[in-house]
């Protein structure tokens, strides 16, 4: 499979013009664009640049509101909702952190719920925005239902994510992003096409067996048993119980892409950290407390201890040298999006060399 | 081996008792107590009634300040920190939770650190006394180091964790109460006396290495690998970073019991939940969700779907009923500390009968 790379730079200029061609105004897509290759820069390929062409089809076709109009409520000095008028979820998450943060700066925590929303990409972008404002961000979103509860045979609730990032001294942000479930769907669709055995306690079969055969296949199992189950509905009390949306197996799924909207919820919280411990010394701490963990002796087959976020950082600064990499498939997707859209000048084509 | 059944009325005439003989005032044994015995009731066993003869002894040999000064400083609308002045945990972390609930009563969030604590029992006392109060409740602390760290091969972190309550329609709240670890230590202890192995996945020997025999085992694996190691992290920068206590490794530990105070940190979250959504609403739809839940079709081996709290509610009806159970062992240490603590008036012991 050939590959190519193509600089973040050049990603950001295709995603704008992309955007912009379809009549989505640029205070929107810079926010949407601009969070889509932070985190393709962060190795999060699932979350990145690839979603581009499903952004782009869902606002032509109306699922997705093209120039939302957000409204914020404010509910009480350290809370409010967002409604987000079915616009791109990067544009309101982003949106609601912002207020979250704000909230925090002035009471020492805030709580934005955000609802009728849109698929938000991966939740480090909101947790990181608190986090370079000195505050601890946590991000919450629903997402479809995949996930076995525990005994149950059926998929109720999504891969609930839940995202915290911390600043610390000298480097990017602590930053834990993680699904609820074992893995993601995708990698049962890497392992099928692979022709690879999943490993047990991944995947379950349509009776709620475990299964290792990618083909058979059809929930996902939730990390530790019933304690993933229950964090996955934490997630969704607050996705969903808090923003008025729907939950678990009544949301509207991602795929296949059609014109229903998601009407999706997600939360945000921000607390002030300087309001427990003076900032420079959260910041020390974390950093010491960190740098021990780097140095710990490893386990037999690991190279060394990491922290949260640090596959992240180093594919940061690789990706940020040497350009995003993008399958043929990827690039190939990219292309036809632009042929659809008529956007056949050279200089968009030449973004893609 | 033989086993009685105390009541909870007796259990907490047992425990008041004690309490007050060795001068630990009413205000804090009254909230310590009954604390123990409402996660009795609810079937937690190891962190229930069992532990007062380790919490009268801590009070006795100064590592648990028997009459300690609680002290509050509001730092924010929504945030404050909580000295515990080294009393016992349980008696701290209720009026830290309190204060958190007044505080989002007033701006819709609080946030409350507490520092210079001690064990403060089950997560689940503090979560459920916000659901109760129409919040949502979250409680986090740490403890002594007995998890590996992803890729490492000693212990760093703790068994951390972290506990979620809300409330719903017409039963107790919703309560998620778990340890970041796939088993308590506990588990291996009971193992190793029954003879039998663990499963692959819950320990590791003291080179790193995944092991079933429980003799050998000398760490926990955290659930969901980098997954709960990271959960773990974040409950250890809520407990210490933000509370200024010692982590993970340098935290002093539970056993042996010795003088040493231990300087635990906790944190509490209270979220009001009517700025989000009417309070009825959320509670109908909460119990609507848990219900679809229930009913849902089981997978091969398990009797039915349950929700987070659900076996706690079970044991609470069935222990209210017919008492709490107790081990001969345990009842051998309650006559033990009576002994010691030259507390042999028969209406005493017949609290044990």
């Amino acid at each position: 499979m050939t590959e190519v790379r193509i600089s973040d730079k050049n990603l950001r200029r295709f995603g704008h013009a992309v955007f912009d061609s379809v009549g989505i105004p640029k205070k929107i897509y810079k926010t949407v664009v601009d969070g889509l290759v932070e985190t393709s820069l962060r190795g999060v390929d699932s979350h990145g640049v690839r979603l581009i062409p499903h952004y782009i089809r869902a606002a032509i076709i109306g699922r997705v509101n093209k120039n939302p109009k957000f409204s914020f409520k404010k509910t009480g000095s350290s809370t409010g909702i967002l409604d987000a008028d079915n616009g791109h979820g990067i544009a309101a998450g982003t949106e609601a952190m912002k207020v979250a943060i704000k909230l925090a700066k002035r009471t020492g925590m805030g709580g934005v719920a955000v609802r009728n929303s849109s698929h938000f990409g991966a939740a480090a972008i909101y947790s990181l925005l608190a986090a370079k404002n000195n505050m601890i961000g946590l991000s919450f979103t629903h997402t479809d239902s995949l996930v076995l509860p525990f005994g149950g045979k059926k998929p109720f609730l999504g891969t609930n994510p839940i995202c915290f990032a911390a600043p610390c001294e000298g480097e990017e942000p602590f930053c834990l992003d993680m699904a609820t479930s074992q893995i993601p769907w995708n990698k049962v669709l890497v392992y099928r096409s692979n022709k690879k055995n999943l490993e047990v306690g991944w995947a379950a079969d349509k009776n709620g067996n475990l299964c290792e055969d990618p083909e058979a296949a059809s929930s996902l199992l939730p990390i530790g048993l019933y304690k993933g189950y229950g964090l996955g509905l934490m997630i969704e009390i607050f996705s969903s119980l808090l923003t008025g949306m729907a939950y678990g197996a009544h949301i509207n799924s991602m795929y296949p892409l059609d014109n229903k909207k998601r009407f999706l919820g997600h939360f945000f919280i921000s607390i002030d950290i300087s309001r427990f411990e003076k900032i420079e010394v959260f910041k020390k701490s974390l950093k010491k407390m960190m740098k021990e963990l780097r140095n710990l002796p490893t386990a037999p087959g690991f190279d060394k201890v990491r922290v949260p976020g640090d596959p992240e950082k180093e594919a940061y600064i690789r990706r940020s040298k040497n350009g995003i990499p993008m399958s043929e498939q990827e690039i190939k997707a990219f292309e036809k999006l632009l042929g659809d859209l008529n956007l056949n000048n050279k200089s968009i084509k030449k973004l893609l060399l």
